[in-house]
């Protein structure tokens, strides 16, 4: 068995438009990286952080609390060290707090021989989502982990459910870098909201979901539609009614808030159009005072892996 | 081409506990006859009526005014007498008027060789079971057209997606002869639902039509839940919650309100599962003053069609 691994945890996108607090997918393009040790020493230690500014103490990193949510339950005769490789600023909106907590515990698992399935890897990377988002919400984490799309059925009992990912559908990304408080994207969600706005909402979730199922890229672009979130939270995104507008009129299947944002994602069919997207994402912003970063990925269906 | 046909036009469940306003499926062993006849002379003409009291005047009755709206929109060089052979009771909340509104397009369609493709029969359909229901809803007047589970993705544009029915999958209905108003059942439901409820309900709209496409009987089960439109409707329905309780504890896989009531359903997989449900539902009943009749029924995934 391996003492040391090198690791690649993905981006990924929640809400997904239509799917607030269920739907997620994940991003080949963009991820954090880290190498795991085994060590004699019991124990979880982070060795090293670069790309971002982060605690060192296990117990105040993301990264270290999913770590030590498994070490503590399996209680292996060993201990690990973990370099963190962040690539995946924080406060993003592409799942940087799901990648830091995926990767360790899939690491760990890895190198102990896998004593644990991807769903009970899940129970442990909430542990480290939580402290990132005061909440344990799965919908970056289950595609981190899992790949593809996923569906976040329940949390309590955990339920994922994986859909099938048409072969040729790509997300393109632009992440505007600016600051959007957690609590601030939260605080502009209305508690309540109108029946027959949720019905439309419900009706595209189920219609989102077959077009998956069926490969039917027309009925993704009508799927792809947000009539809850969207209207609250692009108002703290800067020209997000204009990207949208030129992504869809580069070809985009829709376009939308990535989680709670800055990001930005749309969805394409084939590589050439997310590359006319992205050009089109970038000829917005360009013209701002505000820097930005573009992702072009095809959907990554493998989650989390081993690099070496 | 035939100058007469006999037609079947089943009962539909609209709703399907998540799937308020959007969900519906199909039954098989019961529904209207209808036998339609061509005509030379032109216009659109009821001429018996039998197992329920409805107008004769074709601008009044469900079944008339979609035949009409077909009618007139085609114009064709003959006429049509409709013989109505009515078995679902208006009221019951089992698509009573659905399956009248689709009947006569259908049988019209066929007796003049297949002009309109099912989805413009449903849009015919529609004006029929707007005088019905007060408005355009095609929850139940889909299923009734395609068979099987449908989903109404929109109604303007009109879009339909018919979705994949596990072969196993059985539904019993009881309906306790009751009036409840449709103005009641409406008035009812809040105009606002709390956005925690909402996402949980599309989490089940979406879980829900996974399982159908993965023929998944247990995710089906923990799909069939309705945060939102049961707690206020089934009030309406005496006995309602003992019902639910004693098919659940009798191996259903789920149970609500079909339609706006006064219909229960339950979906089972099985037959033998569907009978001893349709016992456990008419223990509950038939201590009570309040007349009932029960149904078993495969899904059925044909939908209207031709019976002679």
């Amino acid at each position: 068995m391996k003492n040391s691994i090198k690791i690649f945890s993905p981006a990924t996108v929640a809400n997904v438009a239509c799917g607030y607090d269920v739907l997620g997918f994940c991003i080949d393009s963009i991820g954090d990286e880290m190498c795991v040790f085994k060590t004699e020493e019991k124990g979880i230690r982070i060795t090293k952080i670069e790309g971002c500014e982060l605690p060192y103490s296990a117990e105040e990193n993301v990264t270290g609390v999913s770590a030590l949510a498994m070490y503590n339950a399996l209680n292996p005769d060993c201990g690990f060290n973990i370099e963190i490789y962040k690539k995946i600023k924080p406060g993003s909106g592409i799942g940087s707090s799901a990648a830091s907590a995926v990767g360790s515990v899939f690491a760990m698992n890895e190198l102990l021989g896998q004593p644990y399935s991807k769903i009970d890897l899940l129970g442990f990377a909430l542990k480290g989502e939580a402290i990132a988002s005061k909440s344990e919400h799965a919908d970056n984490v289950a595609p981190a982990l899992f790949g593809g799309f996923t569906l976040v059925k329940s949390i309590s009992p955990l339920q994922i459910l994986e859909i099938p990912t048409p072969t040729d559908l790509y997300v393109t990304i632009i992440h505007p870098q600016i600051e959007i408080k957690t609590s601030e994207s939260r605080a502009i969600l209305p508690d309540n909201v109108p029946l027959e706005k949720a019905i439309q909402q419900w009706a595209n979730v189920g219609s989102l979901i077959h077009a998956l199922h069926t490969s039917d890229y027309d009925l993704i672009k009508e799927s792809l539609t947000d009539h809850i979130i969207e209207p609250y939270r692009s108002q703290l995104i800067p020209h997000f009614n204009e990207v949208k507008s030129e992504v869809l009129r580069s070809g985009a299947l829709g376009c939308s808030i990535s989680g709670s944002g800055p990001s930005i994602f749309a969805l394409s069919k084939g590589k050439e159009t997310a590359l006319m997207v992205e050009s089109a994402m970038r000829q917005v912003y360009i013209n701002t005072k505000i820097d930005f970063q573009t992702y072009v990925s095809k959907i990554n269906t493998e989650g989390v892996k081993i690099i070496k």
